[in-house]
């Protein structure tokens, strides 16, 4: 007897929604998709309801009731709620088993920490729920029996190789002790990994964005580019593997074939490999403990050839250096520099500043930004407050700039 | 509070010997070193004696009165017991937990057989355990619930990636429904990879057992450079972890670095990596399902470059072949040849043949040997009958070639 597993897509409309439902499709005896969520595509939210049929979706509030006739116009009776509240509202509405939490940004994070407040099962995909609110996500899910599993290719590959007692246990079983001696990131290093700093600061937007194994937004194609993206990985990693900065290295590794690594004490890495396809990642998630086919394109070891690993240039990369230290000090400090680099590179993307400068801003937000310390008893309040504050400032630093 | 764990190394003086005693000297609460076995090198395994002070050693049965006289003389009063019939009462010495089969060949095999049926955990090393008594080794541990470790790097670094539940329970649950799809062994491919067959055919000795990354002994480097070695490997794989043949791949990687790896259904692929040091997995075995330092050096990811992976040759290494060939058969076919092998290696040793010559050597064995089907119920006696009738023959047909 297999249980169905009642699945809350929110963020359905995006590119890990497309991967995961991809997967619900292919195994509808195991998977219920029951509720789903949308932002700006809402005719893609459409098809994806005429195909799933969910019992609830959720869409911005002013979309609801417009949603609603769309919905009834195609003879579906599907309960729509709306904005912030409706999210919460399915994430912890208790027919939902597991939350897959790809809303992006902090839009994402109410809903991911209700759900670890209501003891929810969550695929996370969301970086800020860690990034900016790490100590309060952790602690809820202690507190409220919640299981958090990776779906990020580097957390995911780590996870497989963690000892199952630590994955069974929310990592709150002490990772040296059991033998891990520190965790390896693997980063693909980015489209100026042969590049030069200057010639990374003559780039254009265009360079920028053109990432060589994986294909992504806008926003994480400037991330990958300057390194920020393994930077936020690693200050999840440290929330999720419980563990400080300096036991989890990061290697660059171009051509993404491993996606990280765990080092354990008596000599052994453990690696997870596989094409780059985020629908790996999911369906060990979804499955877990147990395994389904998920959809990838496999793996051909014999097309395999010289895999390389790099040691990261931290003078190009500055951003890597600055997650280190921003992790360093603490939660409120990760808070900072998230909030600065979006606004720094929503800036590069309108071409306002070169892509060398979102460090030199990141690393003066992070130094000018005054901010109080932040533990696990914060509130969204607090964690949201810090991001309004370094977000101003952030533009403040740049209008200086340009 | 750790209990101690009492272990017997039978095959103390060899190489395995060297690094199992080079971690057990490095962990002296943790394990006690209670017996040793010695064959050809009795000075050493004095000294091993002085520096370990066991309860109990084996030396050939000649031996028992002379080197209970030199135990006497360094003041060390331990019980010498002597040949197989020692052998088998330290494996089933009631104080022993620990069996570490490490003895090369055929002369392995029954002392091997009583540890699985005395119920101890046994640290794997003896190819010949599971090529020549396959199905009896693992109805023996099943029925008597031992528990099997293997310590090959290869087989270890496949158990390291197996699911855990398949871990405990000595592969009694079925691989493919625990989302195992294949398992993959690495092989270096050997001094010949890169060399045609005809430079093959001409090389000599010390170019045979030239191996470009582990040191071993002339028989497994001359298996090395044909690759029988990977096929014995494959057919241990086979029995340890209970698929067919044709679940388990193999991939040459020359740099020896991947271990081996399983592939599971949803794509990804879990490997072990390490350097190449057999205190890695020797280490792994000696204190699962916990890790202690092993005192490898470790692998310097930095370093590491161009890892590939090659399909392997089937003509050049016809032996790979041969393997699928006798496992399929069956073990009575797997018996013959790795009897043949070992016939044909020693004449190419003493340069009465040519190394592309052990090939058609083995597959003229498993072709001409009549042997009777083997199973679970076999004894010692109709395996060891078989192996020697496989050895007259292939000394026949090196006599007719010769």
């Amino acid at each position: 007897m297999v249980m169905t597993q009642r699945i809350a897509v929110l963020g359905a409309t995006g590119s890990i929604g497309d991967s995961t439902l991809s997967i619900l499709a292919a195994h509808p005896h195991d998977y219920d998709v029951y509720a789903l969520s949308g932002y700006q595509r809402l005719d893609k939210l459409l098809a994806l309801c005429q195909q799933f049929e969910p019992t609830r979706v959720c869409v911005p509030s002013k979309d609801v009731d417009s949603f609603a006739k769309r919905l009834c116009d195609v003879g579906l009776a599907i309960d729509v709620v709306g904005g912030a509240a409706g999210l919460i509202e399915i994430a912890t509405d208790p027919q939902v088993d597991t939350v897959v939490a790809a809303i992006v940004g902090a839009a994402g994070l109410p809903s991911t920490l209700v759900a670890a407040r209501a003891g929810k099962r969550i695929l996370l995909a969301n970086k800020e729920a860690l990034v900016m609110a790490g100590e309060v996500m952790i602690a809820a899910v202690k507190a409220h029996n919640a299981t958090l599993l990776p779906i990020d290719s580097e957390h995911n590959a780590i996870f497989q190789c963690l000892p199952v007692s630590i994955q069974q246990n929310n990592s709150q079983i002490h990772q040296v002790s059991h033998g891990v001696r520190r965790l390896w990131l693997t980063a693909s290093g980015g489209p100026f990994l042969q590049q030069s700093f200057a010639q990374m600061q003559k780039a254009g937007v265009a360079q920028a964005v053109k990432h060589p194994n994986w294909s992504m937004g806008q926003k994480i194609s400037v991330d990958s580019a300057t390194m920020m993206n393994k930077g936020l990985e690693l200050i999840e990693a440290c929330h999720l593997f419980d563990l400080p900065e300096d036991k989890i290295k990061v290697v660059i590794h171009p051509q993404s074939i491993i996606h990280s690594m765990v080092e354990y004490s008596d000599g052994s890495f453990l690696a997870q490999l596989g094409s780059p396809d985020m629908k790996t990642p999911i369906a060990h998630a979804l499955s877990y403990p147990n395994r389904i086919d998920s959809g990838s394109q496999p793996l051909d070891l014999f097309a395999l050839n010289d895999l390389e690993f790099i040691k990261p240039d931290l003078q190009k990369f500055a951003c890597l250096r600055l997650a280190r230290q921003a992790m360093q000090a603490g939660t409120q400090s990760t808070i900072v520099l998230n909030a600065a680099n979006e606004v720094a590179v929503a800036a590069f993307l309108a071409e306002q500043i070169r892509l060398t400068d979102i460090a030199d801003i990141n690393e003066q937000a992070l130094t000018q930004v005054a901010v109080p310390s932040l533990d696990a008893s914060a509130d969204i309040e607090d964690i949201l407050a810090i991001d309004d504050k370094a977000r101003r400032h952030t533009h403040d630093i740049i209008a200086k700039m340009t």
